[in-house]
């Protein structure tokens, strides 16, 4: 506000009006936002026959047809039919070896893996159960209600938890803040909850047991004690912390729910829409891209900070 | 795809399948772009009964009301009676220094030279220009036209050109690659076209003429010829490199317009919705949280490229 400070007083007058003008457009924007976010349901549901059948194929509900399987890619591959001869005799040992698989195999947990920001919450007694993960589904509030989404996690039967569905829901909002109005610039995620997860008995990897050894006041004798304590696991994302009535959080819960919410965020906006392409990695290329762009500052400490800075920007809840 | 190579060949043709249903996907998510651009024709409508307020209040068309020019932040400074009366008499001294001053003198030169991205292109040379500078439009295509937006810079009468508005046009495409789908991320900008600057004679000021010594090749006389050459210049940004028919740019053109686009689509999408931000300064004390929050770089080299590397978020000419 330097600038204004110097200013002839009917002049800075004049820029309060602007300002005024100002706040009138961050209010016709957030009304923008909110038709976007309306042009979104109606394009989710277009995307999601297309999605309903890469769920059907990964799952093995349907064996896709010779034609739909087509990819221009692998005619152009320049191979003379020696070679050829020899992969198809390797991918025959290697069908023979997996015995005729079903589907496509830890679909979802192969993308969990090859992403960063989801493989870093990814713990080795979490892959059993995501193998285990069939679909990840977007769905949007209803119209006329609070701006929201819901991750949805469908599961297969298995071991682990009864459920077939983990639920994570999104609060948003789309209006500008009474007392900072120019900050706006659409969309953010709030808040968010979870999901109870019906563990099974012994199998809830959220938890661990530990062995403490305690020692009796008076007597001075030695016990071992067995304590239960909360475990690193992915499916700590079900139960984030919670934003108490005023509002305030802890340093370590307010650095939690920033990586969920960008969390959320990816999974909706990056990885449901083209889960395919982080399975095979070709998603994953292209970020791969920008990182090199930085490649001077490979050796540089603060490397890996500066990648998350980056990719702010996919995370930007902006459309 | 070194994932896709490993897998048994019956997997690697469902993987196939579901690629196809990405390009389909990739496809429906042009239409979706294409609706928003729509969205954002009706706003800019809804918008521009506000920016041409503006327009009349910066170049003194219009006088704003006391009420219009109530500004909250001011009631809320806390300042004792006798730092309001000091201040006062300075804010009053002033304004006879400056004599009446109308509207908002030099608005668009102030917000240029705010904006690092603009401040770089400008030459001192420019700014008496740039002083007569009284707006700055957005006009997009009309539906059904192939997607486009036009800078329109809007000059009071002055002694450098005849023309009352320079106009840039950038051409966008919101469709993916044919050869490439799976790298379509919303509309991009493809190509930009300038106009003809009718400088006064003399004026011209993105051009300089160079004395240049000459020898005579045989009789060894020495002679000084003057030379026209171009000159560094904002208003450069108005003859934008041409890109040739086979599309091929050298090193130096295709630079230049990386940063050409970059500037068109900050103009667009900030600096016009929201210039009397970047006037205050308020808009760019944003824009120095995010640098700080790297602060630890300071000293590094690499500081101002990666600073660059983060404006990039803002330019993505995604919506």
């Amino acid at each position: 506000m330097g600038v204004q400070a110097g200013l002839p007083k009917v002049v800075k007058r004049r820029v309060n009006a602007l300002k005024n003008l100002q706040v009138k457009c961050a209010h016709i924007e957030a009304k923008f936002y909110e038709e976007v976010h309306e042009l979104e349901r109606k394009y989710a549901a277009l995307y999601q026959p297309l999605f309903d059948k890469r769920s059907d194929i990964v799952k093995a509900a349907y064996e896709p047809t010779d034609e739909e399987c087509e990819w221009k890619a692998d005619e152009e591959e320049e191979l003379t039919d020696e070679m050829k001869e020899k992969a198809k005799l390797e991918e025959e040992k290697k069908d023979e070896e997996k015995e005729d698989p079903k589907g496509i195999p830890e679909f979802w947990l192969t993308v969990f893996k090859n992403v960063d920001l989801l493989s870093d919450m990814l713990q080795e007694h979490d892959e059993p159960i995501l193998k285990h993960l069939q679909d990840i589904k977007v769905k949007f509030s209803d119209p006329g209600q609070p701006m929201s989404f819901t991750l949805e996690f469908h599961f297969e039967p298995n071991d682990f938890f009864t459920n077939t569905v983990l639920t994570k829901t999104y609060k948003m909002r789309s209006e500008p803040d009474e007392s900072d109005p120019f900050s706006f610039d659409g969309p953010e995620i709030m808040s968010c909850t979870g999901c109870t997860i019906d563990w099974t008995k012994g199998k809830n990897v959220t938890l661990k047991t530990i062995k403490k050894k305690q020692k009796h006041k008076g007597r001075g004798t030695v016990r071992t004690v067995t304590k239960t304590v909360p475990n690193d696991s992915f499916f700590n994302f079900f139960t984030p912390p919670e934003v108490p009535e005023n509002g305030e959080l802890d340093e370590d819960s307010e650095a939690v729910l920033a990586a969920d919410f960008e969390i959320g965020h990816f999974i909706r906006e990056r990885i449901v829409p083209r889960a395919v392409l982080y399975f095979t990695g070709e998603a994953i290329e292209d970020d791969d891209d920008d990182y090199d762009e930085e490649g001077e500052e490979a050796d540089d400490e603060e490397g890996e900070e500066e990648a998350d800075e980056e990719n702010d920007a996919d995370y930007d809840p902006k459309v």
